[in-house]
């Protein structure tokens, strides 16, 4: 990966699925580069961004701007959630997501399905101080394995699937990079169709769901696929500066067939959560429902 | 500006008011490179994002997402306002913002005054049928001075405001560049003063705003100075990747005191405009006030 880092100390993005774009960050220093059995991994200090965590050449996390993709992935579903107890995690290795869905007292059990072991490690390491803060949370239960096929996922979720035990999740959050590589089934309707089948009454999925400047078509289809096995299905987005186009969506699925599901916020941040919090507030939430006619027309019909 | 296109053919944009970070597109061809009296003007066809306006190394625009920008920036306070009927735009030398006026029915006069007769003429060549479509409107009066400093706006002006006939302009909209280079007096709490004096009653002002994931002191300064002189003062924001970081913000002022002014349209597209819009509409002009908690904290208080 160092061909990504040019001789004036700065890293481009490789630009597979956002041709003739590109997005550069100032190097510091490099602090750590290895190969796992899934991806690349990358970690540098950048110049005005903090530390940055890159996959396969991607951007996935910059400490500056975290928190707008984090806190809106965690908490429009579970804001939109009366009580969630039983939250799934897929990917979300950098531990970000687990943060945020730690911060909520109401949640029981965090199952998080991570592919790589090797992006946990380096989080973990890395990013002590940002977002992987929650991986000591007694909530929490980690496979490493692929939520979309590998048959030991199928096995911990079967653990929770138990005749008489039980009920289901109330959220899952999918945290995934692009469906290049290794998240690529993460984006196929049968993947959604076993998440339905892991969902407790009233549930709701949360998948990171691309860019509308650059991948409408895409999702697109998969919206529509998921209107095929749920009831209520939206599309929101966050802005974030060094995610390509500057912003990143959520395909966002329920079991719940009300008016309002998902859209409208059913509880809020209160006391110290509403001040830690950076990006989400409850008329965030409704706003990030809100696209422009441009999107709205192609996902909407 | 050569030296911002690399021999792979990569135009980077210069990053002075954005170190550490640097947006790139893919140029196809480059179809205009002059030097103005005020600024370096380059035209290039990128090889995704069709035409783009570079003034002194900064996009202005590109074909593909110019329509989030002129848009917002245009509708916003003309949606805002029951009856506008006289117009001045300050900047907005590519046609973009002329284009979205016109587009009112109810507008009567379009004063613009844009500082470079060069960018006019650049846009009229290249953007012919994108945004500088609207120059032969027999509404428009177009002047080449500098808004904020030189005599001739004042006269220009002058002429709008002699006693008995002109009751002052119902929306101002400074389409300006950065505040470094000419643009750099937009910003300052004079030309705010000026504009107050050249509206009518219930007018407003919507101003380009810069990034709030980037200049949020900057935004904190101008909107504060602008509460001293107008009742009502907000700040909206849209999202255009091709900009730095992905988003862009409007200071808005207005001499309407009454409580949803400005943040809640009075009027709507309807018929082939509604058709026609991109970006705008009703519920994302609503939206576009809502901010995250980290920059309302800052702005708000």
């Amino acid at each position: 990966m160092a061909a990504l880092i040019d001789k004036e100390n700065w890293f481009a993005e490789s630009e597979v699925m956002w041709p003739g774009q590109r997005f550069s960050l100032k190097v510091g220093e490099v602090l750590h580069h290895s190969r796992s059995a899934f991806q690349d991994i990358l970690v540098f200090q950048s110049e005005t961004y903090g530390r940055v965590l890159v996959l396969d050449g991607v951007i996935q996390l910059t400490e500056r701007d975290e928190f707008a993709y984090q806190e809106m992935i965690a908490h429009l579903p579970l804001f939109s959630h009366p009580e969630p107890k039983r939250v799934l995690i897929v990917g979300g290795g950098d531990g970000g997501v687990l943060r945020e869905v730690a911060r909520h007292a109401c949640v029981e059990t965090i199952d998080m399905c991570e592919i790589d072991a090797g992006v946990v490690e380096v989080s973990k390491k890395f990013f002590a101080e940002s977002t992987a803060t929650a991986y000591g949370d007694a909530r929490l239960t980690l496979v490493h394995a692929d939520a979309a096929a590998d048959p030991a996922v199928a096995a911990a979720l079967a653990r929770r699937q138990t005749p008489g035990g039980w009920p289901g999740y109330d959220v899952i959050i999918v945290d995934s990079s692009d469906p290049v590589g290794p998240a690529e089934t993460l984006f196929e309707p049968a993947f959604y169709d076993s998440m339905r089948a892991a969902l407790a009454p009233g549930g709701a999925v949360c998948t990171q769901g691309e860019c509308m400047w650059l991948h409408l078509p895409l999702i697109s289809k998969v919206v529509s696929a998921c209107r095929d096995l749920f009831p209520t299905v939206e599309y929101a987005y966050t802005c974030v500066p060094t995610y390509p186009s500057g912003q990143i969506g959520f395909i966002m699925c329920s079991l719940d067939e009300s008016r309002h599901a998902l859209v409208k916020p059913v509880r809020a941040p209160v006391g110290h959560l509403q001040d830690q919090l950076k990006y989400y507030s409850p008329d965030v939430h409704a706003a990030a429902f809100v696209l422009p006619p441009f999107a709205e027309r192609e996902l909407r019909k």
